[in-house]
């Protein structure tokens, strides 16, 4: 009744993937893995699943009979042919951010896996298994009445040359976008970007920060600051405005210490450790699901409104001042 | 060497200020009264200042020779012709918010007090007063780098039916127009309104909540959340973003309880209590400068630009989306 | 490579084991169950694990050819025998606390141990595995000296009529005797316990609250409050006071909420919520340490200690403002 | 309508009390200083009070048809002499701590004062006018239900050489006992006295840290934790335990800074900082109560009661392990 998992991607997120199912979860191991760098592949099945099979191509990984479930870990590129693969397969596939690079990508899976008519895809968004995240929805849904408003702030202590001002939108607010929607069960209508002051400690291709609003159908307004080189730490905020209370998104626990005139406790710094447990609860999530042929959590839908609202965000970047719509087609009767 | 002060106006807010100069500061008693209402001015008079003088007119009051200072507490419409009063006099004058109901009557005040050649007028924002809002100034001088944003909240538990959706920036935003300023060292160069879902409990005439957002000269960004019917508490948040940190203005002091399942501690209902230090504070700065035959704190010009900058956010209410400029002319030489 | 665990004991903990090993756990199986109540063992294996063997006693478990390791989570005043046989058939065994309930019974499985050579024994004082006291370990050791005093409390909403004097140290203590020893790298020296006015909520046979005092073998000095009709919440607290600074064991996570003129967070009262992450991770590391065919985690002689330094606590319950010694034999060398 | 106040010992404390008569307070004037010290009483009325005349000794003083009520900030083994000198005149008199520095002189101007039959003495026990404690105590009244356990801390960073250990009880603890007294309405019947392992940051005629144990007659047991040399700031904590919920002394206010992966706010070093509200509080109100003729605040029974309880602790340092019993004769009718 081992769920066997093949895995199609063995760069750093895919070894962490194949480590949690060997060594930590319950009910699943890994079978098969492939990777496009044999090098990869093979040390990662000698440092991790020493069982499993290397496949020459994700494609094959598919097909294969000795795989029940495939886990997508690969260049973001390659999402969604593998995740199509899948589905053509007709097996279950968890797929990282991003399911796809596109919005036409992710909608192409949508119409395969509503074609195919039974939940398979479940893409990675983990702050939705996040501890703190699922209090505050319990408390918004049933403590503080209509939400009004929401101020969120997702902070990095720096980022590195390559990141340039797109990716606060695709790598860094793409998180808010889909957790936010989850949490006030709602979707996006606008966005419109606004340019602070630069940090001086950002470099020449980010613009650093910004200040994302958002509005929902249901006329919620949203901030969210993205501030990718604060220095200060690796900081999610996110405070929810009710018609009787505000709740706001707990701080991850730490010591608090009087110390040097001080009363302190520490902040994160590794964006790595803030939603470590999520990544276990998301994956053991997809392992229970699976083994029923089916998946749960964040769906291709939800994959493709990120995409779809994402884009409009980036958009909204280039167009200082102005408000660019968010509009999506109906939503398929498999995502009610 | 006790100053002698004369009061125009003897309402709630100006025998306030009597009993504040009588019984509780240093260096200064009433020693004349003035109202309208001559049974207001007489039990003022009666309850708080007996030896004070009975006064026909706030004009007369202000060129009195038993008056060495004034301050204004009449109805709002009054304080432009008793302010020039009192500089026609050669007085110090404290001024209650507004310091006019409009901006060029403010800036008639800004020209007299010019024309005079020396500080006479303080205005009576009394945040600038308050320890909190000091202690998060020194902070965002000395230890966060430059600021970068501001993010700050203004909630109210309700509003009676004539507070109108123009009041929500005209009575309540003056004040953060104000502190911030004087936070931030900076001046407003745009405002632009949101309106979130509208809160069950506001009545019919108020837009509640509203989302204000400023820009400064030096790229500042701001966002105000305005929330008169929040229910819950009067609130004031304020959160400044800096280069190297974040500091937030401290929440008053309250006991901390464990009972009934909740850590939990008092948030403040009445905006009277908010405060309440400040008024002291403020009020025995004026009369030391005042004894010195000079003003403190607050200027004309500080009224005059908030007078600007508050139409333009009034303006900015009636246009959605829109960004509507705030331009101010130079600064007097007098104001630096 | 699957270890094949027995369960001896199939009430409440027994299930909570049984469910954690076969469906959370990784690399452990549920093989064989025994209890002396033989409805209880039959549900509990068609519950929970249908594929083990039921096992006519506790002995028989512990030698059966089809058990790798041992879990006793039976009747308290079983624990000792059960642990022994597990020790005469050279398996690894996890007891539930307490490790027996008398100070020789849990010397005798010292003893035993010892004589086997090589450690198979693991207790379960699950707070030693609970995140934030391994935070503020950390912090303990690396950040504010050398500790001095640690205060401390353990408060429950209320506690049944069975619960009697001497439980507030065998059922309640015993956890913070255990934890402090781990956190400090100490032992007890001596004890006093002081009364408190009673609540009017304890019942006729409890005394509570009660405050005890600890001295350890370096002259750190600990008080704990033992408050078991608190009311209020379950509630554990630990300061520790060094040299350059205290440290405190982090709250748990919750979500903080602005509403009813408060500021609060849910407070748990379930005692079973608090340290719910501890059992996965205990029984986990048992899992790990026992497929190289050794224990992990706290010791026999953790148990011993713990049952000894508890006796000498319920001794000055009952002596009041009298110091009551806590001494021990030496260490041996196994357990250093 | 002026106080006239002269003020006896023109110390640090002593001026710092005239500049606040004449400088902030309302409705009093220093009209007589008197100091052995002719050089420092000469100083302090130049720079403070050129009006006032200098007197030749503290009894004259008192004496004088120029004074209306007394401020005795003279060192401490005179206090007795020269509130004494103030009963006899029938002026009201306002006392530095300690009253007197033996019971039997706290005790003889109860006696003096209980003769002349209307209260005049104010001892500056000032924590009772602290804004923190003053809503720590409406919590403890109204909402906590009968307190059982205080848990209490005093901590400064460090102390001088002259600083011995009785001195952690009659120049830090006697503050707590003062307040807690006030704070529960209750007195003390025994204390005992614990020594923790030594900080290294202490010198070697000083135990530090303490921690002492009261016990009052409702049954209330008190830990506090005396700390001289914490190294990390003044720290003044106290946290009652009641029958219905925990109330705590609130921090002073600071503002919360996120910077350097830490989330903090500052704690105060100087101990003049921290009660720095208190001061002025407490001689408005000697102020207000004098012009009556009489005394409000901690009485001249509540400053006998404080050496009583000292010299009891005292007693307790030099005797380990034992409680020592602390008993008060009948407190005269008029202090109720």
């Amino acid at each position: 009744m081992t769920l066997r998992i093949g895995v199609i991607g063995t760069g750093a997120i895919g070894r962490d993937h194949m480590r949690r199912i060997n060594q930590t979860l319950s009910g699943a191991k890994v079978t098969a893995v492939s990777d496009v760098n044999i090098e990869s592949v093979r040390t990662a099945r000698a440092d991790l699943a020493p069982e499993a099979e290397v496949v020459g191509s994700g494609e094959e990984l598919a097909a294969s009979a000795g795989v029940d479930a495939v886990v997508v870990t690969s260049w973001g590129a390659t999402h969604e042919q593998y995740v199509l693969a899948a589905i053509a397969a007709g097996k279950p596939v968890f797929c990282e951010k991003p399911l796809s690079t596109t919005a036409a990508g992710a909608g192409r899976i949508v119409e395969a896996e509503t074609a195919f008519g039974r939940r398979l895809v479940q893409v990675g968004f983990m702050r939705r298994y996040d501890a703190g995240y699922r209090m505050l929805k319990a408390v918004v849904e049933n403590e503080i009445g209509r939400p009004l408003m929401v101020h969120a702030a997702h902070r990095n202590p720096s980022v590195p040359e390559q990141y340039i001002t797109p990716m606060a939108i695709q790598d860094t607010l793409i998180h808010e976008i889909d957790v936010l929607r989850w949490l006030l069960d709602d979707d996006y209508v606008s966005a419109q970007v606004i340019s602070p002051r630069r940090t001086r400690h950002a470099h020449a291709r980010v613009e650093d920060p910004q200040i994302v609003l958002l509005e929902t159908k249901s006329g919620i307004r949203i901030d969210v600051e993205i501030f990718v080189n604060c220095r200060y730490g690796y900081d999610i905020q996110c405070q929810v405005v009710g018609e009787e209370g505000l709740a706001s998104l707990p701080d991850p626990m730490a010591v608090v210490m009087r110390k040097d005139a001080k009363l302190q406790s520490a902040i994160m710094t590794d964006w790595k450790d803030r939603f470590i447990d999520s990544y276990d609860l998301e994956l053991q999530d997809f392992i229970k699901a699976a083994a029923r042929g089916t998946a749960s959590g964040p769906t291709a839908w939800d994959g493709y409104v990120a995409a779809v609202s994402s884009d409009a965000c980036v958009e909204a970047q280039s167009q200082p001042g102005s408000i660019v719509p968010i509009s999506l087609p109906a939503r398929p009767a498999l995502y009610n």
